[in-house]
């Protein structure tokens, strides 16, 4: 893996089922391990999640943060029972 | 109501309990009508809905459409009881 991807992966927050202040302070804790660039995804129904995280971040915990880039996206998932499924996908780019 | 205040008005489409193919009709009615552009609004767990609406809408039926900005912001709204509450908000612009 090259250095570039190894840094893309580490500062990025996947979005799941824990309640929205872990991935709050997850993102927290890579600002305040150096990352000058945090990115949040998400698929689905945790789409709305990833908005909060990022709103209390940027509001209650580190006002100097920007909303650099947005993009929404779809994907393609296989289901438990082997079929395809097209979801919905958004990543969004904090930056110090 | 200044005229451009009453055109943002008309081509905005507030995402909320209806199923996402009736927004998905929504938007491309606007298009239909010769809006320009037409923006998605929706608030706290409707936020992936607006996110699917915006890429049906984009990958389904308008392939020529762009996403032209994305922004997620935080509203205080009033509950049922009476007390404020804040939730997430999205805007996606799409364009012809």
């Amino acid at each position: 893996m090259d250095e570039d991807k190894k840094e893309m992966d580490q500062n990025t927050i996947f979005i799941g089922k824990k309640n929205t202040m872990s991935y709050v302070l997850a993102v927290i804790t890579q600002f305040n391990q150096n990352a000058d660039m945090v990115t949040i995804k998400a698929r689905g129904k945790t789409i709305s999640k990833a908005v909060d995280v990022s709103e209390i971040v940027k509001n209650k915990f580190v006002n100097s943060l920007k909303v650099e880039k947005i993009i929404i996206s779809t994907e393609e998932i296989i289901t438990e029972n082997n079929t395809p499924m097209k979801v919905s996908a958004i990543e969004i780019v904090l930056s110090k």
